[in-house]
């Protein structure tokens, strides 16, 4: 037998390249023989995990031969209290990847098509490709999003538009404003996915002023939205794997149809719902993001080299050229990065932002480049 | 606004029921206002976890900020040194239920079909239907599958066969040489998903004469086959959500596709590692589950009720006449088992192997309502 397997899967599944994670420290190690590496790569909170964190998991883990509570009693009742709103309305998800892949097969197939920004969140594509529908790509307006044309670019039979505010890779953001302006051109029948996985951080961004909105105000207003966030960023808990969204409780119900009954662990729903009662853990990553925020693009400006103004915890910077070879000899130095290349951002890196040693050791390799 | 948001979604998701999960014991004794409660409802391992499992995951539990590894290095490097396969053959998932989802979001779509069997795991048809297939339901002999029957069904349309063996909530079984035959009737281009869930039970069950089959000795022969398992039963992590899926490897890059990159997290990673490597927790697992089937089924005897032979760690009895009062009943007296009329078994209940007391205590309930 000799069959072509790829011939048989889903068209939008063939044409599909998978999403490429940032290196592990311990690979890049194996490779280099490097003994201390420094890895800004994927937006990580470099503070460490809040303590309440790990003493619900030592209490967590006598547990687990159990299944985990599938319905997130706890959580969700903490969630709705903090966020102001129903537990019906939040749907939980293995990071809030999970929760876009849930919309995306609820909502997208052959024959749709979903609206996104070029430089937006490469998991749109993804998901949208593997559920065969059409990508709608509009081009960005200084590396973020253009509501305008976006709003512009809805079609027929289009059933997805998403945003991500902060974007990632870029940064960029759109204001509570703009968001109005853009919601009230889209048609009520085609759901709007705002991606907040970094708004913890944008809540408390050196540009505040440029207001970074809170989509869940939106929410009262605009039946078609959809609002997603993590706590795999500010919140520490990347390794656990949860996110969420919040909708209304009709579109929760749907995404919960299609949603695996256990795809929260229960040691990321007991770090979930410690974290939260910790506002010291989220102050205090807030002001090490804002203080080294500052850091890196004193460091940028002082090499000559420019960057675009982020909402998030990591700023893309340009690398006069082509961006791999510095991203190379980064890694040699021992300090990982993420190329964009993917993004389109070929002369481009983005970097997250650390510890203030961390920033230190990442400006002082790249100034031996430059 | 009043959109119609059922209407939007797709079709095989709008005639979808969510799975319905064992009711967790915190929720039961919030219900009921019990002290004590005994949990036979959802074939979770009953001797607690591994202490390498729980030594493994304090050491994990600093890195919590950081992502998982998406490769799963080592834990890829382990399971092919135990199974004696390659890494490129395994596709990881968030408990096998993530990885049975990725094989129907590759595989199925509107206009394909699946074959699968009377009273089998309920995740087939959610997952199915989820990607808007047709399902094709071939009737059960004595409860389990008949594979005859299923290799019949197969029509032009369709793309994936599910045979869970043992299943799921029978406890029924097919021999090697059974699906040996089956697996020469299956052209090549339909895959076989064989769901060795309840593998590490089935291996030492009471009948082990009866030879329930180690899949992955098949996948030299037929291209086409899919053998996945878990490690949310006898290796005891319910909680942590690991299963992977075996295969050839050009399957595994097409599953590997759609994936998300970090739909296993740390913490399961690191105690699916530490339990591989701890011998004396399976071998101490099985003597109990095989002890306490043996107490379990010579209870329901001298009870006078008749049960489906099971290869699992669990065994579906007969309540003579519907089964949910008995359900209710057991319920107040603290003893949650599983109704299954979903299965279309509604004068059967499911209950798990416990240990020797819970298994006494579900006896001693039972015998107070026949």
């Amino acid at each position: 037998m000799n069959c072509d397997f790829v011939a048989l899967a889903n068209a939008g599944v063939r044409a599909l390249q998978p999403y490429q994670p940032g290196k592990p420290i311990e690979e890049l190690q194996r490779e280099l023989g490097l003994d201390h590496v420094v890895k800004l790569a994927s937006n990580e909170n470099p503070l460490g995990p809040s303590k309440r964190v790990i003493e619900a998991c030592h209490r967590a883990v006598v547990d687990i031969t159990r299944y985990p509570d599938s319905s997130a009693y706890l959580l969700k009742a903490a969630l709705s209290e903090r966020l102001d709103l129903t537990p019906e309305q939040i749907t939980l998800g293995n990071g809030s990847n999970d929760v876009l892949d849930l919309i995306a097969r609820v909502f997208l197939s052959t024959g749709t098509s979903a609206v996104f920004s070029q430089h937006a969140f490469i998991v749109y594509p993804i998901a949208a490709q593997a559920c065969g529908a059409r990508a709608i790509v509009t081009p960005a307006q200084n590396w973020g999003h253009d509501l305008q044309a976006m709003a512009d670019a809805i079609e027929e039979d289009t059933r997805v538009v998403f945003v991500a505010n902060p974007n990632n890779p870029t940064g960029t953001s759109v204001s509570e404003k703009e968001l109005d302006h853009f919601l009230q051109q889209v048609p009520e029948n085609v759901l709007v996915v705002l991606d907040e996985a970094y708004f913890e951080y944008a809540q408390s961004g050196m540009q505040s002023d440029s207001g970074a909105s809170d989509g869940l105000g939106l929410l009262k207003r605009y039946q078609n939205l959809i609002v997603t966030r993590t706590f795999s960023k500010a919140y520490g808990l990347a390794a656990l794997r949860v996110g969420y969204s919040v909708s209304q409780p009709a579109i929760a119900d749907l995404l919960n149809r299609v949603r695996a009954p256990f795809n929260v662990n229960s040691l990321a729903l007991a770090s979930a719902e410690a974290v939260l009662d910790d506002e010291g853990y989220l102050t205090e990553g807030r002001r090490i993001n804002q203080e080294g925020m500052k850091q890196v693009s004193q460091g940028l400006q002082q090499l000559g080299l420019s960057f675009i103004p982020s909402l998030g915890n990591f700023l893309c910077f340009e690398t006069q050229g082509e961006a791999m070879p510095v991203y190379q000899q980064l890694l040699q130095r021992g300090v990982i990065v993420r190329p964009i290349g993917i993004y389109e951002m070929p002369n481009h890196l983005r970097v997250s932002i650390g510890l203030p040693k961390e920033n230190d050791l990442f400006i002082e390799a790249l100034s031996q480049l430059i």
